[in-house]
């Protein structure tokens, strides 16, 4: 591989969803791409939702061979489910956590409890210092079936992440030769937090860019064939869609070229039970030595990035705009629980002093009610902390699309 | 300054105690740190700990004509309390936040609701690209009077944010040609956390390099003298401690030497009040262009550093056990809770069924048991989680270290 001028690089990336107890035949898949992984001989495996770390250690044990180097992003309470194994030895690694991510009451999807990172890995390979970024975003929930923008409550909270994310690769990819992208963004392609991602740090994307291409129509990586996918959220798309990504971009003197990229179609290869509800992609990467450097700094691409970071912008101002009213009226049900609370104070302290008054109500009921508005003001006191962050974090997201807006505008 | 051969720059660092209804006469320091900047005309000025965001846009009203560009690090509930004020344009911003930062339940400390964040601002001087970063160490307390590693439990966390500070550095600074840190680290000088920052990053302390030094003995930084410091916190320390720092180090084809430190001592300079219950500290620095380009990564420069890693670690390790231990516990009671709960629903609905049956209990002392058993279930859920969390993000940091421990010794 090395001989020739050009490195090759053979990438696997997948959502495992390894939920333990939830996620259906876990183990049995888990052997799966451990076996494959083994076999196939890939020089990188980017893996997100791995979120035992026992599954991580059987991987571990199981690939120790093929893939000497390895790293597990500890986070969170779950963890944070990412984790790369390697050819190669791994310099460094990085965790960065996401300032937001979904809301803690919305117990059904569960984003604010699971891990809200991306991990960065850096290697070296023949002397070509490589930055691998393994995001996962969690915030999936509305995009499939339901996907309508207007009742998209996370499209805030996601455009945030992705401006994050974009940032963070931005800011920590300055002295690398090639920057790659591996994961779950659980967004479309043309979704505007993509094109932001892609538009502020230059990644490309090597479904648009590869020479070849086998897989799933479209490249769809979540897709009604999958016998673990929900049909009923997929009905909208009968092709499926793809979510699953690998982007990379060459930073200093050297060329990226995708040559091939192929996708899993529903089943694992040659058995008849798929990797995971999401299709595994693995890429194909030419990396080669320019004569002359190319753009130096992590551009931004896009000719129309402008128009990009404006949409996103007032997406975020939308996103304000709700969590300022959510503040405001949690903070309302604090100062009235609270106030509740005072006025039965006084009326027990009443009832004490004029110790011969009755008490105007049956005792029962009376310490039911101060029970909940107990229980009122403490939970609408944490929520009003709550959106309080939140407020802060998507001010401090719009300021710094806006200081970015009057770079791109002061550009010739 | 720009006609010279060397660059020279300015800087003013204070940890301003802004602290709404709390810190004294709040109002009247903030705009004698305005007047002192506005008159003093520094470069730049790294402000912490200005938790109002009113007083931020009172200096930045006041400031505007002097430093034309600023920036307030929006996080958490609170804020970071992180800002800064420049003459030269800020090219970029980036927030990030440690992943442990003390204990929910230390309400008396109250850490763990501060800002835990570093904010990194990109500024380009005559060509010359600094990395700025302004953090704060929020985890203050035990540092001062009970100073005393025994006791310190805190420590592990503050080596975590030590660790992951000096990563951060590490991870962003790669394209900087001068990388300036200013804040509160409140650390001694000699603290393992200050050896593994420094010897991680490179970083060099301008108090230990500074031709000319102005100021207080030993470079204190929080003083008895100061008249809204805590006096008997201070007894051990009679000249004071020194926990405010600027440090810097130059990577490309540049050399920082600090031409004079000053710090005020007790009051600000003409007046008889103080800036802050901190000492500012201002430094002067001279940038140069070498002939040849000076170690091009942010290197390990001490050579003993393989051994403050393995302090680090061990100390780490200490918290992982202790943490380890705290969700045991937690864990344990959160069980015995829910224990006594299903025996108290089983004794009710006994009561139920057999419908004639007396109830064993008296009814408040029942309910009341019931209700404390509640609180204690949701309590110890709630520390279970947290500490959880810790335990991992210990663990991750533990492998960091091992993993930088395994690069310093492979090193010739």
């Amino acid at each position: 591989m090395e001989g020739d001028s050009a490195l090759q690089l053979r990438i696997f990336d997948l959502n495992c969803w390894g939920i333990r107890y939830l996620s259906k035949r876990r183990q049995e898949r888990v052997e799966l791409i451990g076996d494959t992984l083994r076999r196939e001989g890939f020089d990188l495996a980017l893996l997100q939702e791995v979120w035992s770390e026992q599954d991580y250690n059987n991987l571990k044990g199981k690939l120790g061979g093929r893939y000497p180097f390895c790293h597990y992003f500890r986070s969170g309470v779950i963890g944070s489910g990412l984790c790369i194994f390697s050819r190669f030895p791994i310099l460094d690694t990085l965790l960065y956590q996401y300032s937001l991510n979904g809301y803690p009451y919305m117990l059904q999807h569960g984003d604010w409890f699971c891990g809200k990172s991306v991990g960065l890995v850096i290697i070296k390979i023949s002397g070509i210092i490589f930055n691998i970024t393994v995001p996962l975003f969690p915030l999936s929930h509305q995009l499939h079936a339901e996907y309508c923008r207007e009742k998209d409550a996370y499209l805030p909270h996601r455009l945030v992440q992705a401006w994050e994310l974009a940032q963070f690769i931005r800011h920590t990819s300055k002295a690398a030769d090639v920057v790659l992208l591996g994961g779950d963004l659980n967004m479309h392609p043309e979704d505007v937090g993509i094109r932001l991602l892609r538009g502020w740090t230059g990644l490309q994307d090597a479904f648009a860019e590869a020479t070849h291409f086998e897989g799933c129509e479209d490249g769809c990586t979540l897709i009604p064939k999958n016998c673990f996918t929900d049909k009923a959220e997929l009905l909208p798309f009968p092709l499926g869609i793809r979510i699953d990504y690998i982007l990379y971009k060459a930073i200093s003197s050297f060329t990226v070229t995708c040559k091939e990229l192929k996708t899993t179609t529903g089943t694992a290869p040659g058995t008849d039970i798929p990797f995971s509800d999401h299709e595994a992609v693995m890429a194909t990467l030419h990396i080669k030595r320019q004569g002359q450097a190319a753009s130096d700094t992590l551009g931004t691409a896009e000719p129309m990035m402008a128009d990009v970071v404006t949409e996103a912008q007032t997406e975020v101002g939308v996103g304000l705009r709700a969590a300022q009213r959510q503040r405001y009226s949690t903070g309302r049900m604090a100062v009235l629980a609270l106030l509740l609370l005072l006025v039965q104070a006084t009326a027990a302290l009443g009832t004490l002093v004029g110790l011969g008054t009755e008490q105007p109500f049956p005792k029962l009921s009376f310490s039911l009610l101060a029970f909940a508005a107990i229980g009122i003001l403490l939970l609408a006191t944490g929520l009003h902390l709550f959106h309080t962050t939140e407020v802060k974090m998507l001010q401090g997201t719009e300021e710094q699309m806006r200081m970015a807006l009057r770079a791109l505008q002061e550009r010739p």
